[in-house]
C-alpha cells in the first residue's frame, strides 16, 4: 500500500483537500493517504518547504509527496514531478518541494506536460485535483516518471540563510513559529560547535531588540514552569522554549526575525 | 475498498467525529474513510450542502457520503438513504443531502428505519453516531438500501437562488466564502453569457454598496499582487479574488449577500 | 487491519502529527490510523483523558490508542504500554490514558524501556514521533507486550471529583466545553436519581453566580432556537445547552466551574 502525502495552504474549512483525495482514490483505490499539513499559512512558501522537509524522512521509501502552495497556478508556472534517491515530489515550481528533495539527493526533475494523465477538464486555478493528484495517484499505480513529461535542470531552488558563527556569537534566523509557541531557529546542533557541550550553561539570546538569559537544557521540564530555555529540537535545530508556555508570544517574534545566541563567560 | 466520506459541523476539537470513524470501522473494517470537511459553519445547512455539492462530483462510483449537519436532531426529523446514479447519501432530511444529490440524479429516497441496522442505544442528540455512521458501514457491507426503511417522496428540498441577468447586469448572490477569502458566487459559467466570451476585459463588480472595476482574468496570477479580479473558479462558478490576498474582507462580505456583475462597455 | 488512534495537543499546523503517522506506516504499512483530536489544549492533561475516555469504548476491541499531552517529556516520567480487556493504551504516566483504560479494565501496565521498539535516535522532546509510535506499530504488528518493559503498579491515576447528592441540589463541576460550546458536566444520569424521571420538568441551574431555570428535555430541538436546556447528552452526562446556540459564552464558564442542579418543586 503505497503511501501519498498531501500538503498545502488550503485550511480544512472547504472541500478543497477532499477533491484532491477523491481524485487520488479514484484512481489508485490500494493508496494510503496521509495530511502533513493543510495549515501553512496562504502562500507561504517557505513555511511549506520548512514543514514538508520536516516530516518526509519519517515516511517509508517510495512515498509519493504532493505539495500545493502555489500562488502561480494557471500562469506560465511549471509543475514538477522530482524523483529522489528514496521519494517523490509532486508540485508547482517555486521552490515548496525543493528543501526536503534536496536533503534525499536529487535524481531526476520532471516538468510535468502529459495531459493523459491529469483530469480531463484542467481547470486554471486548481492544480492540486486536476494535475498533481492524479500524477501522484498514476505514479503510485506504476507510470514511469519519465512518461509524465520531459526532464528540466532550471527548476527553482529556494535560499535558506545559514547561521554565522563570530567569536563566540552565533547568529542566525527564525525558521519557523510552531503551533505550541517554540521558537526554531536556523541553527542546527553542528553549528553550535564550542557551545553544544556546555549543557546546563548558560545562554545570551538577543532577540527583538531583547536580551535574555536561559539555560541550556536537554528537556522542556529543565526548568520550572513558565521558564525560558533553549534546547536541540527533535528535527536538530536550536529552539528557544517557554516550559509549558509560549515563547513566542513572551518575545513577539516571527519567522525570519533575527536572532543571536552566546555562551555566558 | 469502498469510500465512505464523512461532512459535519463537528469542529475538530472533540471526538465527535472519531467516534463515527471508530463504529464504521467496527462495522466495516475494510472501508475507506475521507473527511470531506469538519468545519462547516454550526447549523449552516446551505455550507454543508454546498460544501458536498463541490466535492461529491470527484469521489469514485458507489461511494457512501455521510453529512450531519443537524440542528433538528431527536426531533421527528427523519434520518434519510439516497440512491443516486453514482453514489448514496446519508443523513438529516433537512436539505443538507439533496443539492449534491440532485446533481447526481436521485433513484430513490429512504427514511430509515431499521433499528437493527443502528447502534443497539440510540441517543437523541448523536445520530451521527448512532443512526448515520452504522448505516453507512452497513450499506458499504452489502445490506440493500430497501432494507433500511420506506421509500419517500416528500424529503426536504433546498432551494437556491438563481442568477438574474437583465440587459449587460446579472444579478446573483454569493454562495461562498472560502478560507483564502475567494467570494464564490452562484452565476456559473453558462449564465455569463456574452460576458464570457470577454475575457480580459473589465467587469464591474457591485456589492456591499461598493463598486469596482475589475479585470475578468483566467488565473489568480494574471493580476499584480493584491489586485482584485474575476474569474471563473475551479466548480465553474465565478469568483471575486485578490492576488494572494483576501477579497472578502476587502469587500467586508458574507454568504447571502446580493451582487451584480457588468460588462464594462 | 488493526486501528491506531491518536490524541494529542499538537494542533494540525506543523508536522507533529505527519511524523507520527509516517512512523507507523512505515513500520507497520497494514495498520489503520485514525485521529482522535489533536486539537487538545496545550499540556491539558485532564481534557486529553475526558476526549479519550469518550472515544475509545466505539473503537473495535484490540485498538491500540496512542495519547500525547506530554508536558514531562524527556524528564523522568516513564512512557507506558497499558493493556485492558479491549485495547491498548500508549503515551506518558501522567494520567492521561487512565480515565479510558479503567473503564475496561486494567489486566497489566508495562514501562515501556526495551530501545529496539523505539526509533534508533530518540528525541528528548518527542517522544510521541521516537517511542510511542513505533510501540504502537510493533505491537499492532504481534509483538508481546511483556517485551516492551517490565510490568509496574505505580502509574499515576488521575482524579475526577464525583457530584455531590445532598437534599434536592446535586453539586457537581463543568467537565468540558464542547465546540458547540455545550457545557458538559460530571453528572452522569445514573447520578440524577429522582430527576431523572422529570423529564419536561424544569431544573434550576446554578453557575458562575448565575441562576437560570432551564426545562430538562430530550433533544436540542424540545425548545425553541436560542433558548437554554438542559438533557443528558451522548456520553450520559447531564449537558446545558442552547438550541442552535453557544451556552458557554451565555453562562462564560469553562472546564473547572462548580455547578448546582435542582429540580423546581
Amino acid at each position: 500500500m503505497p503511501v501519498v502525502t498531501l500538503l498545502s495552504d488550503f485550511g480544512l474549512k472547504d472541500s478543497y483537500v477532499a477533491e484532491m483525495k477523491a481524485v487520488i482514490s479514484t484512481i489508485s483505490p490500494e493508496s494510503r493517504i496521509i495530511d502533513i499539513s493543510h495549515s501553512i499559512e496562504k502562500f507561504n512558501i517557505r513555511m511549506g518547504a520548512f514543514t514538508l522537509a520536516s516530516a518526509s524522512p519519517y515516511f517509508p521509501k517510495g512515498t509519493v509527496h504532493v505539495g500545493v502552495v502555489d500562488p502561480g497556478v494557471g500562469t506560465k508556472r511549471r509543475a514538477l514531478l522530482v524523483e529522489t534517491e528514496r521519494a517523490f515530489y509532486i508540485g508547482p515550481d517555486n521552490g515548496l518541494l525543493m528543501l526536503a528533495a534536496h536533503s534525499e539527493k536529487i535524481r531526476h526533475v520532471y516538468a510535468i506536460t502529459n495531459t493523459r494523465l491529469m483530469l480531463p477538464h484542467v481547470s486554471l486555478t486548481f492544480h492540486g485535483r486536476d494535475v498533481f493528484a492524479p500524477a501522484a495517484a498514476h505514479l503510485v499505480n506504476g507510470t514511469a516518471p519519465i512518461d509524465f513529461g520531459t526532464e528540466i535542470k532550471d527548476y527553482v531552488i529556494p535560499t535558506f540563510a545559514a547561521p554565522l558563527l563570530k567569536g563566540r556569537e552565533l547568529t542566525g534566523e527564525v525558521l519557523h513559529i510552531d503551533d505550541f509557541g517554540n521558537i526554531i531557529t536556523n541553527v542546527k546542533n553542528k553549528n553550535l560547535g564550542k557551545i553544544e557541550a556546555k549543557r546546563q550553561r548558560f545562554l545570551t539570546v538577543k532577540l527583538k531588540n531583547k536580551t535574555w538569559k536561559t539555560r541550556f537544557c536537554k528537556a522542556y521540564g529543565d526548568v520550572a514552569i513558565r521558564d525560558i530555555l533553549a534546547l536541540v529540537g527533535s528535527h536538530d535545530f536550536l529552539e528557544i522554549a517557554v516550559n509549558q508556555g509560549n515563547a513566542s508570544k513572551k518575545f513577539e517574534t516571527k519567522a525570519g526575525d533575527v536572532l543571536s545566541v552566546s555562551l555566558e563567560r
